[in-house]
């Protein structure tokens, strides 16, 4: 389902954090997030490439230096439209983060069974 | 008070964030910030540069690429003392982020009050 994201929590509930998780990722040119959300708020700080984000039936553009917000509960999706890896700080304000598709249903994240195995 | 420290909000109440602010900092060698807290969750990415963060009567040496992790409360304090300006991104489970001396006196930030001017 991830196929095409590197992900790397820099900083979790591993660490003790209880209200704020730090993730970096990669995102392959031509991959699509699944539309999603959750219910904390999240910064994106764009490290390298582009890309675009859609999130309340519009879509906006950003590339490196940019820095990204989505409120808390908006479904929202990114895609790495450019030709190089989209590389990107996530600042996501709960811990551990639980991810939903649109409908509610939740979204299991790799990383995380990979830390409860 | 924060001579020698370069701030700009990345991300914050500005942008309609709640829980959680982002911060880009630069900090010239030599300098000290002052002991302090503040009643959340702390994340700092070091990107360039390196120094001491003193916490919990421990002194934790850090460099370009570390993860520093302050707990909620907890007093700390930063010091640049390499030759070469320590630049970070922070990541903070509040907004607007509130910080006091180690006495709960409430050390007021510059960049909170030009916002406010």
């Amino acid at each position: 389902m991830l196929a095409g994201l590197a992900h790397r929590t820099l900083a979790g509930p591993v660490n003790g954090l209880k209200t704020l998780e730090i993730w970096s990722q990669s995102i392959d040119p031509q991959v699509v997030t699944p539309s999603h959300q959750h219910d904390c708020e999240e910064v994106m700080l764009i490290i390298d490439g582009e890309g675009v984000l859609t999130m309340q039936g519009k879509q906006t553009r950003f590339r490196a230096g940019d820095t990204v917000i989505i409120p808390r509960g908006e479904v929202h999706q990114v895609v790495n439209d450019g030709g190089s890896a989209l590389r990107l700080i996530g600042a996501l304000g709960m811990a551990p983060v639980r991810v939903q598709f649109p409908d509610g249903t939740p979204i299991p994240l790799p990383w995380q069974q990979e830390q409860q195995a």
